[in-house]
């Protein structure tokens, strides 16, 4: 039985905390009748008191919360990232040095859970490309670290920005990951006047904005310039298993963009099946399965996006232990292959192990 | 062997193209250096002279040219619908007079092709409601109609408003379907700075704002209201098979939407199982196989978008008979199902004969 590794789990380490903390503007952390709200996004950012941004408890700091959470799953093994906005709001002569702390930080939270938790640095994109690229080259020499987790907005503005082919080549280079994960959503009048509470912007706005992100990476030729560049997509890839097909048609349709001979080499089925790993927070079995369909059995890892989406509180206002955001997951793999050319266990854990060179 | 149906093929019968003739503002049509320019977006408005819009010729409004391309193509049977933008940019009281025009021209179009050309209805969208529902009830009587085209915006705040029920009561009533198919996109920011041709809007544009128009259509409780509303979504439905579990758990997790009561009654599996169709344009055997996981084989049913897509010329200047956009989405099926349980050949047209009573 191969190790169970969750590839897709976030924490704000002591660090981030602080940071949070001492800020005024989004994001920040701010204390309301001595409890702690988190305001990410500046939709989040209202007067109304006690109802902006989200509780925030020691589930997203205390790495005791994490491994009680991977013990009550049957998680071996966490990748983890800071979760978004990451550090991409920073001042440009704070970011480089900011991205340092974070990442040290949560190397050492790693090593003293020996062999239980790995990590994604965080880049420090409103620095120079020279810093972000540095800080890839020191990230190579952490012990825990596995790669890198970004935003779709690069380095301002957005993926398809060639001035990130510097960054794009260390990355290669050095043999490291980029989980792409998406925080900016779509312009909020995408969603109309009604409300839905948070679940446009997190079911459609999330995945949709990853699938833009990937789109134009990809328009831009970044995966002819760099063909061993790895990328990680958040929420199986936010809709591209489903569009690649379209993105093809659009493409060799496309009048311009053939008689300026400026389409991208590869094709989409090419970049899926040798550029990007897909993690498996679908919550379908229909999603997961189109995953593996498109990117192959051995690219889609298993993920739970702790510690979003929390179990919510029952009628008797008990909170189960168990999070049905991740059993949704494993039941759809289970919906999906089964046994099946033992595709459960390597979606699961065994192709992050491989991949990812987990002891 | 059942006859092949092509329910998402588009026209612009005589009596729109005298109005997109009369008109100044998008959308128009106009002769520049003896060809027809046609602007359907303010995006595609500049003053470049020659290079507004799109070329325009008689594959968008002349019936002979679309029986020639369903003999190429083997389709025994279209259902025509007007193209976006429809009439949702007229004046509300020029609207269902223009509706009543439009619709009784393709009505009678269809009545000179005995059996070969069906069509669904355009509404009068900036109108009274009163004059909508009178369209509908009166497209009921109209021979060869078997429903109606709509786009995302409604009656101008999208598809969740309250004030569109009485149209879906009538729809519901009627039992005519809604082919729901987009138009307007997404704002032009999320698509970056960088140009690839018409590529992101089309390839992505298109299904990301289906795919919200279709959540928000359900998160207000359409398909709780009205549970025999059939919508027979564009493109496969967007993006929504793929989503419709991240869907599913959000709306699970969200504290405010259940804590108020305020989540649809029926799941999402049940309205794509009884409400929505699919049509079968995804150009992909892996999209079309998730759009027959989620809807069911009796659900999905062969388009082929003309006269959008056509074959650029080869290098040797000449353009092929046959439709690559056709052909893909052809091969696809035939790749996904093969021979088994018939899939191929219901979706081909087995399914519309049946679903929309095609003598």
């Amino acid at each position: 039985m191969s190790k169970v590794v969750d590839i897709h789990t976030h924490i704000y380490p002591p660090s981030y905390i602080r940071l949070l903390r001492s800020r005024q503007t989004v994001p920040y952390i701010r204390t309301i009748d001595a409890s702690d709200r988190l305001v990410i996004l500046p939709s989040e950012d209202t007067n109304a008191s006690t109802s902006i941004g989200r509780p925030i408890g020691p589930e997203y700091y205390d790495i005791s919360h994490k491994l009680k959470f991977m013990d009550v799953h049957n998680i071996d093994i966490s990748i983890l990232s800071l979760a978004n906005p990451w550090l991409d709001f920073l001042p440009s002569d704070e970011a480089a040095k900011t991205a340092r702390e974070v990442n040290d930080d949560i190397d050492k939270l790693c090593g003293e859970r020996n062999g239980r938790l790995y990590a994604f640095g965080a880049l420090p994109l409103s620095a120079s490309v020279e810093e972000v690229c540095a800080e890839v080259e020191r990230l190579k020499e952490l012990k825990w670290m596995r790669g890198v987790v970004m935003g779709t907005g690069g380095i301002g503005k957005g993926l398809d920005d060639e001035r990130l082919d510097k960054v794009w080549g260390i990355l290669e280079e050095t043999g490291q990951t980029v989980f792409l994960h998406p925080h900016y959503g779509l312009p909020s009048e995408v969603w109309g006047e009604k409300e839905y509470g948070h679940v446009l912007p997190l079911a459609l706005g999330f995945p949709l904005e990853t699938t833009i992100a990937i789109s134009r990476m990809y328009l831009a030729g970044v995966f002819d310039r760099y063909p061993r560049l790895q990328v990680l997509l958040a929420h199986s890839g936010g809709t591209i298993p489903f569009l690649a097909g379209r993105l093809e048609s659009c493409i060799e349709h496309d009048a311009h963009l053939q008689k300026e001979g400026a389409a991208p080499r590869k094709s989409i089925w090419d970049v899926l099946k040798r550029n990007i790993l897909l993690d498996a927070v679908v919550y379908s079995e229909f999603g997961v399965k189109t995953a593996v369909q498109v990117s192959g059995g051995d690219r889609v890892l298993f993920g739970t996006d702790n510690p979003f989406f929390p179990p919510l509180a029952g009628d008797d206002g008990a909170v189960p232990d168990e999070w049905k955001s991740v059993t949704t997951n494993v039941a759809a793999l289970q919906n999906a292959f089964g046994t099946l050319d033992g595709l459960t266990e390597k979606i699961l854990g065994g192709n992050a192990v491989r991949i990812f060179n987990l002891a």
